[in-house]
């Protein structure tokens, strides 16, 4: 039997029912929150067979197979890491109320920065439902009310998820809601909400990302594409260069934070690149190179890469291989075709290592370790909202504390000009 | 004489050349930045003949007078605050480099996040030529490239301006561009240029603002509207009312901080009313009013204010005034009708005050001071870029640290996942 979908209410209804509901949320206390999210916790448990319900009507409605299927998929294993997850978040401090900076005028004005919500969070996603609850969370600890566009795949998953959050009692009306996702209209109305949302934050690929972000009115964090990129300098370690590269590029091929390219010094290139290649083969990884590399192993399968696979983020069993003269034609290389996300050099060369943290304008810049670790919980974030590949707010990993704002509390004694 | 205008590269090889730049300026030290300034400084006052002359081509040519003639006028003494104001600037503490948090994580993977440049900014800004030299040397200090698009009405000032500071020897090709003012293609290649530019800073009227918002796919700091509020509360010192509306309506009254509306607890309505119209229209103020105001004021020249009167920024002599029941209904007043910008209250009540300067959602809040001092300088900041009434990135006035964007630093051992 399939779930009734009841959302009827219009998305400008709804955005005005999660502003209201943002004026209610900034004033709860860090107790009143974190009880809201234990109730949530437990509601999710308690309704567990009502979710996996609406998640199977999903998943024959959609029809999806393989790995789609899978981001799809809930199982009771699945709803009890999520009702986890919502715990953890309650257990995190709240940044909300901080005074992150105060000063007296001499004309006897006291200021105070202090943290506020941001208001209304937008999130534009795919299939996975859990993202509803990790966002929802995340938001609501932060005193934020969300307005969630999930992919249409998952819609009875979505919308059962947030029945049960926004019928926890205390929680204020409007603080969750769910927008039509049979349709685009309701993902173009929610980009140019300027004004009722203060920032969307899309997590999905690269085309979704990229259609936000060039349509939005909305203020954006920008997520997610990673083309990474691992440096061998001359100096480096080969036996922690192929642990590097080989982890990099082979543990989660499908995530942002995985490498796609090699950079090798040219004066080991003769020795280094052979090595790499055979055992990027050896891992069931397709290799292509340049021209120097492909000679260099021209007993091997190396596929000519093109300009645009310098560019290319193959989030797959793929991996291009390039001689760079020194580790200044490395950050150049880096800083023209990368996407900004996760680089790491292995050396042993402290000066050329200082100059590559330094040079590559990325969100995180490794030196000897793996690009997998952008990731807040790697960074001991204990939660994550996205990784974030723009300069603006906030840049890498993001949790808690990017969920806010600031203001100025000035106090003063009949001050004018 | 008009001077010629050489500056004849498209808007897609200026914002090569920046992109360029900014990775060059991102590695100078502050000691190196702060030697550009002071010969910036120097070249300005060097050249005060060469800038007159541009601004009186420019002001012949556009044929502006009074208000608007005044804005895009230089004379001797504004050349010499100008480089008055690039040695205060040069004076400043360096953000860049510095450690905003690090921490080492179980695995032995040392974590540093830093201050980093933005990289490349945008300025779109209307006919005041001094925006040019103040914005432009706030970037370079902040180790950023910055990209003009100035008024056409100043065109010849701006350009003999910029052709100054890029001349002082060391400034990197590409690090102050000044785009084409003769046509609105440039602003639209400007906000389109995602990936080249890294922020829009709007500086201007409403109309500006809106369009940059609205149509920029490049992440933009809104700046300015001022829909500024006074609620004089029930416990109110009267006198220090006055002084504070009297003060925030009219000291300058076409700034953004300029107070536009007063609100009056309705137990002392009936007294404070009639005695701050009288003293508004004695100092030239045109009075609107809400039905009680215009009762309780009836032997006085008080307009009907409407529904678009509350949310209208005057930014003249005309202030509105409205009767509320009492602290609640003021905040959501404010929080209905304001452009979140700054709002004051005047009480001797600490628990009202305390529940306005929290419940207010604006950039700034006052407790019995004047809207007035919401400025870059009043702060104590040294500088300004803008005043932020949006809430991703800053909120208020914003100088150098909000100039900057941060990385992650990770330095390992070998470490994978």
């Amino acid at each position: 039997m399939a779930t009734t979908i009841t959302n009827s209410a219009s998305t400008q209804e709804k955005l005005a029912r999660a502003r209201d509901a943002a004026g209610k949320l900034a004033l709860l206390s860090t107790e009143e929150k974190n009880t809201l999210l234990l109730a949530m916790a437990d509601a999710i448990e308690a309704q567990e067979n009502a979710i996996l319900e609406a998640n199977r009507d999903d998943l024959e409605t959609s029809g999806l197979e393989g790995a789609m299927r899978d981001r799809l998929l809930l199982t009771p294993s699945r709803i009890q890491e999520m009702a986890k997850g919502v715990r953890e978040v309650a257990a995190l401090d709240d940044p909300i109320g901080e005074t992150l900076a105060e000063w007296t005028r001499p004309n006897g004005l006291h200021i105070r920065k202090v943290r506020v919500p941001l208001g209304v969070i937008g999130i534009i996603y795919e299939s996975r439902p859990n993202v509803t609850v990790d966002t929802a969370v995340l938001a609501l600890k932060t005193g934020n009310a969300i307005v969630l566009r999930g992919g249409k795949e998952a819609a009875r998953s979505n919308q059962r998820l947030v029945e049960i959050l926004a019928a926890v009692p205390g929680v204020p009306a409007g603080a969750i809601e769910l927008l039509d996702s049979s349709t685009r209209q309701t993902v173009q109305e929610l980009i140019k909400a300027r004004g009722l949302v203060d920032v969307i934050i899309p997590r999905g690929g690269a085309g979704l990302i990229a259609f936000v972000t060039e349509n939005s009115s909305v203020p954006v964090i920008e997520t997610g594409a990673g083309n990474c990129h691992i440096f061998v300098d001359e100096s480096g370690d080969f036996e922690m260069a192929d642990r590097i590269v080989i982890n990099a590029k082979t543990q989660r091929p499908s995530v942002c934070n995985a490498a796609e390219k090699v950079l090798v010094h040219a004066r080991v290139a003769a020795e280094y690149v052979p090595r790499i290649v055979q055992k990027l083969i050896d891992a069931g990884v397709e290799v292509r190179g340049d021209e120097t590399s492909r000679r260099l192993a021209s007993e091997l399968n190396v596929g000519a890469a093109t300009e645009q696979d310098w560019y290319e983020e193959y989030l797959r069993l793929c991996m291009a291989v390039r001689v760079v003269a020194d580790v200044n034609e490395a950050i150049s290389h880096i800083n023209r075709y990368s996407t900004k996300h996760s680089d790491s050099i292995v050396t042993c060369d402290e000066a050329n290592a200082r100059k590559f943290l330094r040079g590559v304008d990325s969100a995180a810049v490794y030196w000897n370790a793996s690009t997998r670790f952008t990731d807040g919980a790697e960074f001991g974030f204990g939660a994550e909202m996205g990784i974030s590949t723009q300069k603006l707010h906030c840049r890498g990993p993001f949790a808690l504390a990017e969920l806010t704002s600031s203001k100025y509390e000035i106090v003063g004694t009949g001050q004018v000009r």
